[in-house]
């Protein structure tokens, strides 16, 4: 059975730096394989925390968007490469493509009247004030360790590249697209402008997933099934959550905010966004057994 | 009249720093956006140099071919912008995009033995010592400023992503591609491994024009005419090359290396590729101009 499927890649799928990354790639490549062996049609999306991180870092003058068109590149190429070795390993032969994607954020969304994602270096709250004065920035005290910048976390509302995705998709390319939630950008008069922001990129794989009008979203992380009451005596794990149960749990507060909380809402978003939608919560190297319904948590309307 | 044609643009039309490049690509995108409404099918490369060189200068242990693939990410990211907001001011709707590109290389490529692009910063003698002694790289006095490592500048054999950037093309979209001659790769049994090398993006231009059977190549440069006793009494600007001209011109010597040399050895080579096939060089600014016969030297078998 072939479906159309936005795989979301978890930051387990890549590490944290060049070296390790090419070798996780190769591990991330297969249960993708795996999906487009089955007879699937695969999109790639995936973070770049600790890339844009660490770019961040080593060009302090360059700005955030451009950061992050950097770790698209950079990300895509080891990405693509291991896929490409996949294939060539099982004799498959299929082209395999990194698109430079710009995702477009609403410039009134509320989120930039509250910049709440940290990026790069730690400062003191002298050199803090300093940032802030000389170049506008938003800085705030990260848990004892120091003053950080902030940049807004805003919605995508659409992706500027998305017919170019189209276009290979229906060629039968897998395409890696949205890095890192895409570079954010807003809609300027006639322009494109990026600006300091980074866009969850769970919600960005639901908008190009919706774009695309795939079957499945495919959210992968660190564990096999999503979980209410986690951690505590009476856990209890989910194999299916329709969007009712999954609002209420929601509501009482199973799930924690920047980790299983956007990729369930995200997850709830898309299985809203048309009948037969569905996404799937799990880990990497269950992805296939849950596309078959096997494993994992399927959100579904 | 439609025509296919790869446009090499040169370095002067991106610039030294994100906030030059920014206004630059403006400048840059008009005289593609001119070919384009002409009724042209455009394919857009690009140098990487300067870029290149501040990605591997504040990142020193990040991977030559890692850096190339951030640059063609960011590059690629300001061109496309630029080119998309020109088509808006003109009430254009054409898809435009940047495929992250590997360019193949053979691994017996004399130039791994003659390493000669230098990269990077400036060392001491005895820091150059160190570096080869420690990371293996090649270290080369360059003009009394100090010792800067050195690599290969091996020819293109192929282009991993053709096949994405033929679907593209067909199917009528823009598509920005080989940034910087490419991500250099050879091919290690069923993997392609990226090598610290520089590929000479007007080749690389030359290789992706002869793959998409183009009609024409054109490099774009600082000058508008090709010429013979450059900066002398009896100079002499040319409008039409044929490629045994060419040859006895470049035989006694009337091109630079590392300029104008490598340029009039790409024209000449895709001349050369197949009946009909013509290169065009002349600067930014004409063009279009040049495509209509009106100025540039055009390079014919």
């Amino acid at each position: 059975m072939s479906n159309k499927i936005v795989v979301a890649l978890g930051g387990n799928a890549l590490g944290k730096n060049p070296k390790e990354q090419l070798e996780l790639v190769k591990e991330t490549a297969k249960p993708i394989v795996d999906l487009i062996q089955e007879g699937n049609n695969v999109i790639v999306a995936h973070g770049n925390g600790p890339q844009v991180g660490m770019i961040n870092l080593a060009m302090p003058e360059m700005p955030f968007p451009e950061c992050g068109a950097m770790s698209q590149g950079y990300i895509g190429y080891h990405l693509q490469n291991a896929i490409r070795e996949e294939f060539s390993n099982r004799n498959m032969d299929i082209p395999v493509c990194t698109v430079i994607t710009q995702v477009i954020v609403d410039k009134d969304d509320e989120a930039f009247n509250n910049p709440t994602k940290p990026i790069g270096a730690f400062y003191t709250e002298k050199e803090a004030k300093k940032l802030e004065e000389e170049k506008g920035y938003d800085m705030k005290e990260d848990a004892g360790r120091g003053y950080r910048r902030v940049v807004p976390s805003p919605m995508p509302t659409d992706i500027a590249e998305k017919e170019t995705v189209k276009t290979l998709v229906d060629n039968g390319h897998v395409v890696i697209t949205v890095g890192g939630g895409g570079i954010p950008v807003i809609e300027d008069n006639k322009s494109l402008i990026g600006v300091p922001a980074v866009i969850d990129k769970d919600f960005a794989s639901e908008k190009i997933a919706e774009i695309l009008d795939a079957d499945y979203l495919i959210i992968l992380t660190a564990v096999e099934k999503v979980a209410i009451n986690f951690g505590m005596e009476n856990e209890e794990l989910l194999d299916t959550l329709n969007v009712d149960e999954a609002y209420k749990y929601i509501d009482e507060g199973h799930f924690a905010p920047g980790s299983m909380l956007p990729k369930v809402k995200a997850a709830i978003k898309f299985a809203e966004s048309k009948q037969g939608r569905k996404s799937l919560i799990t880990s990497l190297e269950k992805a296939s057994d849950g596309i078959q319904g096997k494993t994992g948590t399927l959100i579904i309307k």
